[in-house]
């Protein structure tokens, strides 16, 4: 039986990443591993979640945590969130939020919600690369977003061809992967970017809350708000994850945005996967509502001590001419080698002899450049075995330009 | 701002259903609902589940069952469905089996493997109103699969025009909405429609576990794999679910087929949500692997008593002209009215005056007709309401068929 006469034409866009295929093989105890962008399970709040599972399972809830429930979300998680926003400059109602499966489900969903066969999503070079797969799957075309060049609307819409660019994805706060934080004058001009092309902005927030130095940016989408006075008259949409700040297994995350898209966004929902689990979304608002900002606190502890070792790991250790992003937040820095090095060879390198991985940058260019590129996280390995980590980095790097 | 102008031409298909609205609006207490499709909460094992979700938030097993999980599914859960599929004629390994967020997702995630727009997708007529909402966001054609008839692949295929008929979509056990289940010579026919068409199969097991009566048959899969002597050369694609035997709020369900098919899947899912709650999967596992049979035996010795009921109760109160069927098993029975009434008016009164809910069956039709139809579930009311339920609805039918 010929299945690729069945498949449709979109599965020729979503083949197995190399890059994910050689991350299940770094299961072994030995290897220092900056690939993985995960939290540090230690640090995850076990007690809370099983205290908040037990109470939704009470006689009185289970009927409740353990039935179908609404496509929109579980309404007192949507209050919480919509206070949290709030506290973000978005002023909203529960109207504005939708619940997903992590945010990688809303990637998704807004891909399907936006995105014809050849249109154009403006996305970062590099950008993260799970955005790429969810929206390869809607066959767009992809156009370097890049707000620091002038470079005019006209020319981004006659770019698109016969298609139209429908949005501009960005990750504003120490974005995967670079660990780069847009500043407050950029925020503002993708607004404007966005106003004169007439497309929606996707702003992935999912580190948001882990920011370890510096004044918090306000999001794109509040400064649109104070612009145009209500968030259902803005164009920006708003994805927000439980997984970098409580607990990624629970596949919780949000959509916030206009009344307009969160209503179409929910009947794709209804029709995908009917609703994200309702027992996960009553334990998170309850894990939430009691310890969200103790909780973070504590996180932000730990991942800044790890943050601050690997910078002084790499400042130590790494030869000339390799240069590195310093993110004010997040699980990750970008490294740049010099241009004749490729990451994707090192990387097989370094898994056999110094047994140390990190993810090769290519992987996160809509054109696969970046081959000199790589992204290290820091989240989830302590101090001491960061610094072992880079110095063993630093020496194969030493070693490649040597030869 | 105009969002229509960018909303892809999927959306269009996407539209609220009016069913569903309204069904929003049938909370009140007073009520008699047969309209949803929905488990009896009072049957779920939720002292089981707390255990299950304690045990897996101790600190020996916190670190998995909150952290990111494969995208192909929690391995011992995926173990135990092989067991099951086992005992149902389908032998079969891990690679397999994907675990989705829910037989929703599973259908959801066939649309998209299979289906460009165009595209035949054959369904009954009617069929389950929730395939017909997946399939939509991959804007296929439908026509009528009716195995009963001596159409010819011929001529299912010329009727597909420019697109390709790409699978044959079924519930084969106590469907969703008419509880009619498959009988084995059209279990045959269909795999030889299948093979001559060299088109997929889809068959949608949630209702499965529910027979009340009379000898299971074995599933379309096992027959095929009866003649191709391997699930991997096989064109059937099982689509299961623990929503209606243990429970839904939790989203877990499972596709079962060729390793071809599982692992595109995977890759379909590894973009659109990375993969299903791993704490819900573990607990799944925990209660399937102490008392699914035991409790499954429970729940249906609850739904046979009300399928009983309701059975009784249409003897007694329907008028003349009104005839249904009698399901073995599962959570509906399938109303059919002389054709001059519409049952959706007679929704609209009988909220009215009668205070009893059903679903209009004209939402389960492809093209809209089948509006002297309605479905009428007996999973969620004791039998006393059902009698009570049933007398009220006979008297406005009657009165219907009197005016």
């Amino acid at each position: 039986m010929d299945w690729q006469q069945i498949f449709a034409a979109r599965n020729e866009r979503m083949k197995a990443s190399e890059i994910r295929e050689l991350l299940k093989l770094l299961e072994q105890p030995d290897i220092i591993s900056f690939a993985g962008g995960i939290p540090d399970p230690d640090l995850f709040p076990a007690k809370a979640f099983q205290e908040a599972f037990s109470a939704a399972l009470t006689p009185e809830m289970q009927a409740t945590a353990l039935q179908y429930s609404v496509s929109e979300g579980y309404g007192p998680l949507r209050d919480w969130i919509v206070g949290e926003m709030g506290r973000l400059g978005v002023p909203c109602t529960r109207d504005n939020i939708l619940i997903t499966s992590g945010s990688q489900q809303a990637l998704d969903y807004l891909g399907k919600l936006m995105l014809s066969a050849g249109d154009t999503a403006l996305v970062g070079w590099p950008t993260y690369l799970g955005a790429l797969g969810a929206f390869n799957a809607y066959e767009p075309r992809y156009d370097r977003l890049d707000p620091e060049t002038n470079r005019s609307a006209a020319d981004y819409a006659e770019a698109a061809g016969d298609g139209r660019v429908k949005f501009a994805y960005m990750s504003v706060d120490f974005a995967n992967p670079t660990g780069k934080t847009l500043d407050a004058a950029m925020r503002e001009r993708v607004i404007d970017l966005a106003d004169e092309l007439d497309i929606a902005v996707i702003e992935d927030a999912a580190y948001q809350s882990l920011r370890y130095e510096g004044e918090a940016l306000s999001p794109v989408l509040a400064r649109e708000i104070v612009r145009k006075g209500d968030i259902n008259a803005c164009r920006t949409i708003y994805c927000g994850s439980f997984s970098k700040t409580l607990a990624p297994g629970l596949r919780v995350g949000w959509v916030c945005g206009a009344q307009e898209v969160i209503s179409q966004l929910v009947l794709l929902k209804q029709a995908a996967d009917l609703h994200s689990s309702t027992i996960n979304q009553m334990a998170i608002a309850t894990v939430a509502q009691a310890q969200f900002d103790s909780h973070v606190a504590k996180i932000k502890t730990a991942y800044r001590a790890r943050r601050d070792a690997m910078l002084a790991a790499l400042q130590t250790h790494m030869p000339d001419g390799v240069s590195w992003t310093r993110p004010e937040g997040g699980m990750f820095i970008w490294l740049e080698l010099p241009t004749h090095l490729r990451s994707a060879d090192l990387l097989a390198q370094s898994l056999r002899s110094e047994r140390v991985a990190f993810v090769p940058g290519h992987a996160f260019f809509a054109d696969g450049s970046g081959t000199n590129t790589m992204r290290l996280s820091f989240s989830r390995t302590d101090e001491a075995v960061i610094e072992e980590g880079i110095a063993r980095l630093g020496r194969l790097i030493a070693a490649a330009l040597e030869a």
